[in-house]
């Protein structure tokens, strides 16, 4: 039975959860640019895939900081969000309703992140980690500021969009 | 081969996916209520299994308000996020850091409401659909108001106990 002794074993937990979920997203991100129709909702998802890969190397910046080395623990959480994603695309959607799918699978993602993130934070914060409650409030920043950014995409391009699909198809 | 052919049938979608996500929800409240050491969580996860009882109902009423039957549709996200939680809670802990870890679970399945509300309140937004808009909305208010609460006790009661734990355990 796995032991999680203290508080600072169940940061190391949610790190390595975060460091998982965010390899998982790497690979997600590359498969929803290609299934992006607006070219908005294309670039904002190749731009955080950028901005992913970066959160990664913040990760490891928090382990070393701890004295830590990174580690993956599995997340099924991610995984799940994932599936639901890729289960969702399968389906046969006009464009632009298969660009308000992808968001609303894409919002899931983010706020998978800002919960664990902001979960994390709150105990590094306890602790008084300040430079890693400063890695993770960053990429908490980045998490909300591209959810912000997906909704306004929603509302500007891709909903009005696919208003004009006809129902009957 | 699954057809989403319009804006209607992938709203039609997420409220599905939401009902069942809910369901899920309440069967692990009682769990996590169970679970739970400080009476303050304790409370809130037993409050808010009653919220989320609520929040059943007023999706039965948007569907009705589309002319619809309130349908499940299996949620793959919702499942992993439970799982997770589960697979963490199986772990040998102090009760202060189970409290803490339950909050992170918890935090995490408000967020997929959060994210998931929203894409559908966005789409029934755009469609018109005022009344279903407002009962989206209103569960969409509480599950903000819940992700609050949690961290509010995670900062008072749970997260400054878990870190009296000897970490030597």
């Amino acid at each position: 039975m796995k032991t999680i002794a203290s508080a600072h074993a169940l940061l190391l937990h949610e790190m390595s959860d975060l460091y998982d979920a965010e390899h998982q997203i790497l690979d997600a991100l590359k498969e929803m640019a290609a299934a992006a129709s607006v070219p908005e909702l294309k670039f904002a998802f190749t731009e955080h895939r950028d901005q992913t890969e970066a959160q990664v190397k913040r990760l490891e910046q928090a382990f070393e900081a701890l004295g830590e080395k990174p580690m993956r623990e599995h997340c099924p959480g991610m995984k799940g969000l994932l599936e639901e994603g890729k289960e969702l695309l399968k389906a046969d959607m006009p464009d632009a309703v298969r660009d308000a799918a992808l968001i609303g699978a894409a919002q899931r993602v983010e706020h998978y992140e800002m919960a664990a993130y902001g979960t994390a934070r709150a105990l590094a914060e306890e602790m008084g980690h300040e430079e890693v409650v400063d890695l993770l409030q960053e990429t908490l920043d980045e998490e909300g500021a591209t959810d912000k950014k997906l909704t306004s995409i929603a509302e500007e391009h891709v909903n009005p969009a696919a208003m004009q699909v006809a129902s009957g198809m």
